[in-house]
């Protein structure tokens, strides 16, 4: 039998693999084939949101769709070809067909002299514009003449897709997963949000919940704010804590990027989870945000969103670049990622208010949770006994299980397991 | 004539001896004759607790008495005597009479292999076994043969008994002060604190105080569960902050653990006369608890008791051994300790929150508080005139003596000099 | 055309030289005439309190004026000349003619054998002495003999001499500014915070202000006592931050003295102004208060004032003595701490609560505020871009621009015009 580790890192590997195939901007085709991947795991809504439809300050913009974008030099060589890259054509640039100078085509040219070898990553969304992106090597050999520049692009009315998922718990109480799927190809940024959405979504339709679970695909910025145009009113009303699911599949340092208020059940748990079990991990400020969490924490939204991930946007050096392929993003990485926000949901799930139900510590001896035998050094008969007894000296009705395993030192984990026998003794209550 | 320091600490050192020689446990007739060596001091009331009773979640168990215990070799030398060393028997060891194997003997012999000339202190209150204690250099002596095992003890039911002594004051807000009575022998832990709180309450009766004293001397758990169980109604409404008396005899640095709560009067008040008397400290967290601070400040009681004491149990060579004795406990220790607790009941009858009369300074130079001469580095004609000056612009209504001390750096007891000449003065008032 | 700069600063210098000619104390003609120089300048009202008027706990005590003082040495040569310099007569010194010995003029003699050049500063308001300060260079000269004394002063019914005005504002919230008159000669204590208080007074003057200012010209102690015990009530109704003006002159490092609060919002733009433009700033406590701030955050009065200064009193050599003198106090050092209280109080002026008007970030590309080219390491197409971005993510209607300000990193100045431009947008609302 194989290792689950290595199995379950290679199915989500193969899902990013997957999703490297279509073509992704803020609209446009791509995104709903890239929607229509996912739903061969979970059973993903597809939503549309019209062009021109107003969304808080945002207007929704027309849909981008293309075929074809190249650029033929003066010998009429394909010196760039989109169907090689899709990074090549800058995101919603408009149709082109003309002759131009090489001067006039390097005002449309976007490369990266210091890294070389890199295809950036360019958008231009809301101004018309139309643009190629390159390797600085290939574009330093560019000679003068008349250049052939093709773009088949549709800039129309269509609609803006995102993807949604309620995963029913026994509270109406939910947590938001929200990945944004705009970005074409780059793996880490954010395929790998994708993936681990997917997956997460998988396995927490697998069991009994206590919490609804609000899985979201969306583009980027433009895209959360339509979503909270139309859910913003349950969102506020019913979220304990969500994460932006990004940059999750790479093998380095975790990273954690707080909410705005910064002391969130999200961020409580996410902190909690990240000391204990990976306790290299960086930590951000807010003011470094720069995903979704931008929409989702701004004022009149307000919501509790953490950001858990591994090298954050903006911080790695593939970043919006060619280099952020298959090869930086690993099976193992991305396993690591999933574990680690499980973790947290699973702490999440368990994170009840206890009280004892006794005035004065309990006779843990008669219940056989203490060593009758009472010998300098030793007094408990189990592991994690002494977390036993100050998870009852912090029981209290007043703080949650995150609350009491930060003030004792414990995970939270080994909590869940002591309350449970705790309860199950009768000694403690949840409240 | 002798110092009083001198004088006063061998009156503690030689109660501390009379308390080595009755035999204790958490019940039975040593408790009673400690009791009453204690009332040759103090006008204690001696309380019984039938076995059986259900306190909180604990039952008082049966009462368990001891006449002799010993184990002979196979030659018939007697070479564990109880009557040697209180400690050679496992505490509540039930009654034995037979021929064992050196190897069945083994499984009730307690030893400490790294303190090979120690005899360890062990109990079995809540399960039945009987069991020895000895050095481990004696036992590793031990050969091969019949050994006879002899223990004349008796658990039967009977009461748990504790003492008690209400010391009333001008008003019915009240301070507790309790010591366990359990341990035998051991004179830092705790015969120390029994000394401690007897001399303490002595002090206490013989002149007028603000507070009421509740003085409580019981075994530990389950005699402060027990008398919680009879009293907490009173106590909670009542106390205003609480000592737990214990390992106050040796001469090594001072020790604090805080309550629960761990800004309660009593931590406050405790911090503070440890910081500015005996600065070099040491401050545990309420995580290192192991006395009646366990029942005290359990959820549900929730009552402001704190720790000041010597090396904490525990944490010192000697502790729960035959090591802890009265060579380790000083008439100098016991005084040291004696005295600064009461510098923190002298600082806690004292804390007022006081309130200048005046808008503005008052004006001292006219009441002879201020120099009239104003001279360059020089403003005040008397000894800790910074402090007064300090004193008033923190007398706002909202703050006790103990917070001002604090925030201006000064030792309460000095501000408390302060308080009374400004009150003389009519400046300042109580509130 | 000159530097304004160096036009503004000798302008304050010229002022601080003028104020060196009358000889003030608490009380008499000098203050008066200082008072007439200040109202060259702006429309001061000029207030009289009567001797003997109780103000709170103290009583304006006799007004004292002196024509004359001087000592014949045994030859009849002047040895101390009053007209020479003022400091040589101890403040409030009683009429004295008499021939006495050098052992009798010892006692009413004052010098500093540390400081053999300067002549010491002494004062005895509420004691009826006389005496005389000289250098100790001197004092060390004098052989015996009788000495003629001369002190030519009156101590007789008269009045307290303040100055006052009120600038009105939009709203009647009110800034206090408050200088003390009363020390002769001693340009950092405190002419200096005359001249900033004059200046300030007249800035404030030549435009419409959202506040209104109440600037205060006051002898030290007795003075802000007899001040506030007219004025009070409106002082604690309106007064949302005030700043005492001394030791403003000399170039060395600002210093900042907290109210007693400590958080007020005096406190809260002093420190922000400090920590951006002089980072080099010292950082007092409340502890080393020792000007009016002593009465203004007394209990009783606690109003909200900080103290902005340059060397605080009594922490630099020259304190005190006439080595405070219009060296020690150039026209740079007097612009700089001009300089540094406009900028407080135009932050105080523009410190609004904001709001953004929309739910998620508003779309700065529509309004030409963000730059549409999204590329990798740049997305803002002006300076300060980033700070737009946090202010919008902090202004949720529970922060004022200083509390932005210092989430964000920011000096307060970029986001006061950052808030216009978005104001103008339409995207942030004052609260």
């Amino acid at each position: 039998m194989n290792d689950p580790k290595e199995t379950l890192g290679d199915e989500l590997h193969s899902l990013a693999k997957a999703l490297t195939r279509p073509y992704r901007s803020i609209t446009g085709e791509g995104v709903r084939e890239s929607l229509r991947i996912i739903q061969k795991h979970i059973p993903l809504k597809i939503r549309e949101v019209p062009s021109g439809t107003k969304v808080f300050d945002w207007t929704v913009p027309k849909e981008w769709n293309i075929r074809d974008a190249y650029v033929l030099d003066p010998g009429g060589n394909k010196i760039i070809d989109f169907k090689k890259n899709y990074l090549h054509v800058v995101g919603y640039s408009i149709p082109t067909d003309s002759k131009v100078s090489l001067d006039e085509l390097q005002k449309h040219l976007h490369s990266l002299p210091a890294q070389p070898d890199a295809i950036p990553y360019v958008t231009s969304y809301y101004k018309e514009y139309w643009g190629f992106c390159m390797t600085d090597r290939e574009r330093r050999k560019l000679k003068k003449g008349k250049y052939t520049v093709h773009i088949d692009s549709t800039l129309e009315k269509g609609s803006l897709t995102y993807g949604e998922l309620i995963i029913p718990g026994r509270v109406k109480d939910e947590v938001l997963l929200s990945a944004y799927t705009c970005h074409p190809l780059m793996v880490n940024d954010n395929i790998s949000g994708k993936v681990l959405n997917t997956f997460l979504a998988k396995w927490l339709m697998g069991e009994k919940r206590r919490y609804t679970y609000r899985i979201v695909f969306v583009p980027e910025t433009i895209g959360s704010i339509a979503y909270m145009s139309r859910n913003l009113k349950t969102m506020r009303k019913r979220t304990i804590a969500g994460f932006c699911l990004t940059c999750g599949g790479d093998e380095r340092a975790y990273s954690y990027l707080p909410s705005r208020a910064g002391d969130t059940l999200a961020d409580r748990v996410a902190l909690h989870i990240l000391k204990h079990s990976h306790p290299d991990f960086i930590r951000y400020s807010f003011l470094d945000r720069g995903a979704d969490e931008r929409q989702y924490c701004s004022p009149g939204a307000d919501l509790p969103v953490a950001t858990v991930m591994r090298s954050k946007y903006g911080t790695y050096p593939e970043y919006h670049t060619s280099l952020d392929d298959l090869k930086l993003v690993t099976p193992k990485g991305l396993f690591g990622t999933y574990s680690t926000l499980k973790e947290c949901i699973d702490v999440l799930e368990q994170n009840y208010v206890y009280k004892t139900t006794r005035v004065g510590e309990p006779q843990l001896g008669k219940r056989g949770l203490y060593d009758n035998l009472s010998v300098k050094g030793s007094f408990f008969s189990f592991k994690n006994g002494q977390y036993m007894s100050d998870f009852l000296a912090y029981a209290d009705g007043t703080r949650d299980l995150i609350s009491i395993a930060e003030i004792i030192g414990a995970p939270a984990q080994a909590l869940i397991e002591i309350a449970v026998m705790l309860r199950a003794a009768g000694v403690v209550s949840r409240k």
